[in-house]
């Protein structure tokens, strides 16, 4: 089904457009006209493909979320050795962090979508939903942690899940303003697995 | 010295103005103009209390803080016993969350604020030190935890003192877009406080 693959393919081309768009100047004034302008395609185009503006930002902050996800999981397989449930934790905190140009546009275009959020209604779910799934997934590794005997007795998967979330996002956000470099925030990850984790 | 304390006091009322727009509709297109307009006063006496706009801004951002810290002075006096350092802890956490909506104002004026910092290198010092004010009291209250045989033997608190404000830090950002409420936040500050204390 080719045409179905181009119609994805294009869809993703206007969703980095609003990426980039996010990263360098927020989300207060985006349009249409400017995204279409950003991608190199027309207006026509831009609509053919999105019913409404709130279609597009959604679906642009949902591409970036599975770009995420995808580079995640070329670092685990890079790894080598079957991760174990702290390796991933790890990966994925340190993934997060802004260390490069590319995590720190992620980022830039994560903190235009929350300002969004902040005052759309519609918005606000969307962005809302995008710490859980990170959540989830440390709630899940956490688990099997526990039951391979890797967690600290006195630790709750759902509750740490939230709190080793709530660690990447602040420091995320306090590398980008360079109120602590990458490398401090590593150490305090590494410092706070090392509690949470026995062994 | 009459004259002085009007001075002080002019300065605030502009630096109010100044938190109720950055909570309002952020700080990217704020003037002195729209600010003087905003207070109720003359473009000339925001001129006059002020050299620019980026001092005007580095004033509102720290009288804020002084406000907010004057707060949780207040609550911790009205709380009558000498308070524990996790009491002390715990109070200045709750504090900060964005519970009402005086405090949820704090805190999008607190983003606003950051989100000027990401592309205003002048700006960006002066933020970067708002976390840091914070850690430094959560990790002196740690230390005196410590001494007092408080604290979980294998925890720092220099780097507990991080992760204390990025979990209050993260959870007050989830507030505001509807991701948690207030109780779930609470529930996890209690959680992790109970990790960290003993007894």
């Amino acid at each position: 089904m080719p045409k179905r693959v181009d119609h994805d393919e294009r869809r993703r081309e206007i969703a980095e457009a609003v990426l980039r768009l996010a990263a360098t100047e927020g989300l207060e004034s985006v349009s249409l006209r400017h995204v279409a302008a950003e991608a190199g395609v027309s207006m026509g185009r831009v609509q053919h493909y999105f019913r409404s503006k709130d279609e597009m930002l959604a679906y642009a902050y949902e591409h970036q979320a599975r770009r995420h996800e995808q580079r995640i999981v070329e670092r685990l397989r890079a790894a080598g050795a079957p991760p174990t449930p702290r390796d991933v934790v790890r990966t994925v905190m340190t993934e997060i962090l802004p260390t490069d140009e590319a995590s720190r546009a992620s980022w830039l275009a994560g903190i235009a979508f929350f300002i969004r959020a902040v005052s759309d209604a519609r918005m606000a779910p969307v962005v809302a939903a995008g710490g859980p799934a990170v959540i989830e997934l440390f709630a899940e590794r956490l688990d099997q942690a526990r039951a391979a005997g890797e967690l600290a007795e006195d630790a709750d998967p759902r509750q740490e899940a939230v709190i080793l979330w709530a660690l990447v996002d602040s420091q995320a956000s306090a590398i980008v303003i360079g109120g602590r470099t990458p490398a401090e925030a590593v150490a305090t990850i590494d410092y706070h697995l090392g509690r949470l984790f026995r062994g």
